[in-house]
C-alpha cells in the first residue's frame, strides 16, 4: 500500500527486537502537517505519550513521527525521559526540521531502558530507507501481532487516508490503542479535526478490547499534510472513522492467541455511553470470550457481563441473539443450542444486546480466549 | 466443624447439579437472628438476590437461609422471581417458620428455570438431615470449586463465628462474592452490624478477583443468633473480618484452574479506596496472572495494572518489590531474574507496590491465569 502523497516511511533492524525483525522507523512529510492525537489515559504512561501530549498541547505542526518496536521505554525514569526526547532530536537532525516537529512513539516491554547506542546509530540509517510503501513501516511496529494492519478510503476530491495500527496484548485502550496511526494529503483544519477526534477514538479503538489491560503506551494519531487540497470535512470525517473502525476490527482478529473477532452490538440504551460500556464489558468477559472458544452459546454469560457493565437495562424487555438467533427475550427463549453452536464456528461472531430502555446504540470488538494467549504470556516476557 | 450454638444444616442431592452431587442445602437457626447482607451491585441480579434486599430492607429477624447450587436462577424473568419465593414459602412450611424468615441463594448457570418438581420434593427432605454439622453444607453449596471453603474463631467470651464460602469463577465482586455465609451465636446490634458490614465487604470479598466477572447471584452474608450472650463489639467486627478474610483468600487460591495465590499489597496511597483499586486491578490483570503462572517477575506488569486502576501514583518515587525482592524504585533495580522466578514457584506469590502518595494501604487476592481456565470454561456450560 502506497502513502498518501507527500509521506514516505522508512524501516530498519536496529537490533531491539531479540528476533532481528524490523523494530526502528519513521514516516515523514515533505510539508508541515495538522494533526490530532489521543494517549492513554494511564496514570504510569511511557514517555513518548507524555512528550507528544505536551508536543500537543503547544499546537504547532509536525512533520515526522518515529516509532521503535520492542521496549516500549516505560517505568524507567528520567533517564527514559531523556532518551526519548534524544529520539526525536536525533530523527528531526538527519531530517533536518526541528526537535519539535517529531513525534515519538514506543512498543514492547516495560521497564527496560532503551538501547541507545543501537538506536541512535540506526536513526542515522534512516534517511536511506525512505519510500512511499506504507507496508514495511506497518510491519516494524509489530510486536506480538501475526499479522500487520492497514487500512485506507480515498475521498471524493482524490485525497487519501492510509492507516496502520498495531496490537495485539495488553489491549483494552483508554483512550487510543498501541498504536494507531492514520496519515492523508487532504486538507483538514486542526481545530475541527482535533474537536472531532475524541468521539472517533471512542467509538473505534476504545471500543476494541483483547484481555482488559491498558497499555502505558497507547496512543491514537492522525496527520494531514494537506497536498490534495480541501475536503468536505464531513466526508473525511466519516471517512476517518471507517478506517479506524476497520484498524480496531483488525487488531481484535489479532488479539493475542484469538481464533475469531468477537462483534457486541448493543442497541436500546439510555445513552450512547452505556451503549459502549455494555458492548465493551461483554468483549472484554474471560467468561464470555472462553464460552466463544469453545463454541458454546452461553448466553448467561452476555447477561452477567451487561448486568456487571453499570449500562441501564430493563431486564423484562431486554433482549439476546447469537448469530441472529433469538435467546432471550425477558426470558430464557427456546433454541437448538446444537445449531447455534455450528453457526459459532465462524470468522467472526456477532452477539446482538437490546438493553430496552431507550434508543442509544454502540458496538465493540474483542476476540476470544485461548490457551495460547495464557502460553504467549507466561512464557516470554513481552 | 461444627455450627455456633442453636445453628443446624441440612444438605441433600436434589437433582439439580448433573453429578448427582449435594445441590440443595439449608441452615437454621432455632431461635430468630440479627443479620447483615451484601448483594451484588449487577443490574441484572439475580431473584434470590433482589429477594433478599427486599427482605433486608423491611429489617426483621430472620431464621433460615435455603441454597441450591447448579442453577443461577438469574435471567429467567417473572417466572423465576415466582420460584424463588416458592423456594423461601415451602422450607418456611417444613420448618414452620414464616416465609419472611427465609432467604435464598441460588448458585450455577445462568438462564435456566429451577427443577421446581425436584427442588420442591427436596426441600420435603430437608428437615430429617439437620445436623449441627457445617462440612457437608460447605460441599452442598460448591460449583466448579475444587474444595469447600470454611473458616472460624472462637472470641473471648466462648461465642463462635463460623463462616463458608464458595467460588471459583465469575469472581470480581461488586459487593460481596457468590457465596460467603457468616454465622454467629454471638449476640450483635443488628443496626451495629448493618453499619460495619459494608467496609467489612469492601476489604476482604470486594477485594478478591478471580477473573474479572461479577456474579448476578453474589452475595455476603452475617447471620447472628445471640445465645452465647453479649460480646465486645470491636472484637466481634475483627475476628468477623478475619473469618471473611480467611475466606475470600481460600476463594482466590481455589479460583478456575489456579495453581497459586497471588497477594497484592498496596501501600503509599491517597485513600483506602484507592490502595484497593490498584490492588484489585493487578489482581485481575490477564497479563500479571499468565506471568504469574509462567513465575515470570514481569513486573513491568505491575506498574501497567496500576496504572490503568486510576489510582494516583508519582513515578519517581513509586517501588515495586516481588517475593520480597525490590524490581523498582522509580526506574528499574537490577536484579537476578532467575532467583526471584524460582521464588515465584511457591503457593503465594506477594507483590508489594507503594505508590509513593500517602499513607493509606489495601490488599487484594487473586490467581494466576492457566490453560485450565480456558479449558473450564470453554469446554463446559457453567
Amino acid at each position: 500500500m502506497q502513502f498518501p502523497q507527500g509521506f514516505q516511511a522508512a524501516a530498519i533492524a536496529a537490533g531491539i527486537k531479540p528476533s532481528g525483525k524490523t523494530d526502528l522507523s519513521c514516516v515523514v512529510s515533505d510539508t508541515d502537517c495538522s494533526w490530532a492525537f489521543a494517549g492513554t489515559r494511564s496514570t504510569t504512561a511511557a514517555a513518548c505519550v507524555t512528550r507528544n501530549r505536551e508536543v500537543y498541547a503547544v499546537g504547532g505542526p509536525v512533520r515526522a513521527l518515529v516509532v521503535n518496536a520492542g521496549n516500549a521505554n516505560a517505568a524507567t525514569g528520567k533517564r527514559g525521559a531523556h532518551d526519548n526526547a534524544d529520539l526525536a532530536d536525533a530523527l528531526g537532525s538527519v531530517l533536518n526540521v526541528a526537535q519539535d516537529a517529531v513525534l515519538t512513539a514506543s512498543t514492547g516491554i516495560i521497564g527496560h531502558l532503551l538501547p541507545m547506542d543501537r538506536v541512535l546509530s540506526g536513526v542515522e540509517h534512516l534517511p536511506e530507507e525512505l519510500s512511499p510503501e506504507a507496508d514495511p513501516f506497518a510491519a516494524a511496529i509489530m510486536t506480538t501481532d501475526l499479522v500487520p494492519k492497514t487500512a485506507s478510503v480515498t475521498l471524493s476530491t482524490g485525497a487519501r487516508i492510509v492507516g496502520t495500527a498495531k496490537g495485539s496484548g495488553m489491549i483494552h485502550p483508554d483512550m487510543a490503542t498501541m498504536f494507531a496511526f492514520a496519515f492523508t494529503d487532504a486538507q483538514v483544519d486542526q481545530a475541527a479535526l482535533r474537536a472531532a477526534f475524541g468521539a472517533i477514538v471512542n467509538r473505534t479503538f476504545n471500543a476494541v478490547t483483547v484481555d482488559g489491560d491498558t497499555s502505558t503506551n497507547d496512543m491514537a494519531l492522525v496527520l494531514a499534510n494537506g497536498q490534495a487540497g480541501v475536503v468536505d470535512s464531513a466526508e473525511f470525517l466519516a471517512a476517518l472513522e471507517g478506517v479506524m473502525r476497520d484498524l480496531a476490527r483488525q487488531i481484535a482478529a489479532d488479539g493475542e492467541g484469538a481464533t475469531k473477532l468477537l462483534t457486541v452490538r448493543v442497541t436500546g440504551a439510555a445513552t450512547e455511553a452505556e451503549a459502549l460500556a455494555a458492548a465493551r464489558t461483554c468483549c472484554v468477559s474471560p467468561l464470555l470470550k472462553s464460552a466463544l472458544h469453545g463454541n458454546d452459546p452461553n448466553w448467561g454469560r452476555v447477561i452477567m457481563a451487561v448486568g456487571r457493565s453499570g449500562a441501564g437495562v430493563n431486564i423484562e424487555t431486554m433482549t439476546v441473539a447469537v448469530q441472529g438467533t433469538p435467546v432471550f427475550a425477558g426470558r430464557p427463549l427456546p433454541y437448538d443450542a446444537a445449531l447455534v453452536s455450528a453457526s459459532m464456528k465462524a470468522e467472526e461472531v456477532i452477539f446482538e444486546v437490546n438493553l430496552g430502555v431507550g434508543d442509544a446504540v454502540g458496538e465493540a470488538w474483542g476476540c476470544d480466549l485461548s490457551a495460547e494467549y495464557v502460553s504467549i504470556n507466561a512464557e516470554y516476557t513481552t
